[in-house]
């Protein structure tokens, strides 16, 4: 883990002070050295092949600024362990790069690293390496995740055959009223509390997209909104789709708020930060991962031969979408 | 490879401009699927382990913003190989998490990958996946890095052994020298252009650290100046270290400077982004692997017992260094 403040001045012990909370984290962590090496190195299990994924999240972009720090370390991870799910993966450890403005004090690094430390618990994986830097921007928080799949096993994008049933796991819209609850667009409450605390922390699904290894056909986790992951799944595989709108399943929550706001519900469907597994496959094996993972799957349309996604209303008439959203045709 | 613009605005036709640049560096990489999937999936050779390191670089932390944006590519490329160098990995593949402000246009994009391509044609890797954001604050760069090596023989900080030769690749100070004509406090000319040249774009010792693996006993790169480095390989390896100052070589350009103002000398000791390996081991191993490797080494000291680095100048006074500098003691 190197310490990082170049210019205007040469590194201080202000990163000392970091490595000093972050080299717990990696105890139990093979080949990460106590973080005091150029680079961790370690070697995949026979048999297995290594699944990797990069992504950031960015004061001001992904987050507002006013999140507690340990609910911002826990998103940070979980946006990547949601990629490692819709693979298949194993989680095995993250590399992470902090980029944090002279404001940040002790006290937030340490509620940081407390909430990396419950995920790490919660998923069994390990802080492996990374950096810290200050910046005169806004919070980054990068994370490099690594996990691991069966050789030639993980899910990909690409395999939706014609004929198969299309899945989401939990439900769908919490990602998008969440962000509208932290925008303060929602009426406070217990439900926009329900909302903005699952957008602030989602539940990537691990359990799920293991049991779905050998058994789905495609998997990608929905960051995108519901439509336009879809479009990406039959772009991947060469298909076409058919959706039933009012099959896609919303939390109590969210279906509370959409029978007061009914035009929130096309919204749901193309925005949002979900992270839910949207799956393709027959029907009895879905249901099998689901059943044997715990974890809820609905059935809301069908792959098609073409190379369009249909949208069904609840009338059987087709919804048509554009940029900005969704308009009966 | 994830386009991510999630607040104020959803994700646009922005970052498809972005896809339309990146996704051409990523073919010919072994399972990163056009960046068209959740995450990279590959296999580790057998016989290797892997080597894997972040590092982030952030305008007016790093760099100070009026670089070519080719030439921010390769550095923030060149950092991460560095430390490979050090492990004496194979370069393998590359994650790229980019935070570009609304300012950075298409053009700019365009040659930061035209300096990712250079490098990746330069060092036989390329592009697994990644992802973009915009940002409101200054542009960062993440790499997270990944090579191999044989299993069990990563070069290490941890190996040093009294009566080990240390050694140093290259010349030091130019790194220094570099940041300081990057501040325009260094008379311009061809010299001051030179170590500006080579502090934006600095030569990671890709070839020697292969060589190095199964010769040297302990290796890391310098990035917080040649002094710092050693006690770190000291602390790790639980020895000590005598350095000659004047033994520590120069670059014809460096020593040039420094005959005009003395002072400075001491100063490329203790600061500076060099990139060079900083090596312990027996003198004819090292010198067999810097003949196979092509690469210019220099020895500068040995590994004693204790826990402290001592430093010699030109008459064999002991120097004592400070947090701020040297002085004699």
């Amino acid at each position: 883990m190197a310490d990082k403040q170049k210019e205007p001045s040469p590194a201080t012990g202000e990163f000392h002070r970091i490595a000093q909370y972050f080299r717990p984290l990696a105890k139990g962590a093979p080949g990460a050295f106590n973080l005091g090496d150029d680079a961790a190195v370690f070697a995949v299990p026979p048999g297995r092949e290594l699944v990797v994924t990069l992504d950031t999240i960015v004061e001001g972009v992904h987050f507002i600024g006013d999140e507690a720090a340990d609910m911002l370390a826990r998103k940070a991870m979980r946006v990547n362990l949601s990629d490692l799910a819709a693979m298949g993966a194993t989680p095995l450890g993250y590399f992470l790069s902090l980029s944090l403005p002279k404001r940040i004090d002790d006290s937030w690094i340490e509620a940081f690293c407390h909430g990396l430390a419950a995920d790490q618990l919660e998923f069994d994986w390990h802080l492996m390496g990374g950096d810290s830097t200050s910046t005169p921007g806004p919070i980054s928080i990068a994370v490099t995740a690594l996990g691991t799949v069966p050789v030639g096993q993980a899910l990909r994008r690409s395999g939706a055959q014609v004929g198969d049933s299309i899945y989401v796991s939990g439900g769908i819209g919490d990602g998008f009223l969440g962000l509208l609850a932290a925008q303060g667009q929602l009426p406070y409450g217990p439900e926009a509390d329900a909302m903005l605390r699952r957008y602030r922390c989602p539940d990537p699904r691990i359990a799920l997209g293991l049991a779905l290894v050998g058994r789905a056909h495609a998997a990608m986790d929905v960051s995108d909104g519901l439509i336009g992951d879809l479009a990406h799944i039959c772009e991947q595989s060469g298909v076409g789709a058919v959706l039933r709108a009012q099959s896609v399943p919303l939390s109590a929550s969210a279906a509370e708020l959409v029978a007061d706001q009914p035009n929130l519900y096309l919204e749901l469907l193309t925005g949002g930060d979900d992270y839910e597994l949207l799956i393709t496959g027959r029907a009895p094996d879905i249901e099998a991962a689901a059943a044997d993972s715990g974890c809820r799957v609905t059935r809301i349309g069908e792959i098609v031969s073409g190379d369009r996604v249909v949208v069904h209303d609840a009338d059987g008439e087709e919804l048509t979408f554009t940029h900005v959203g969704f308009r009966h045709s």
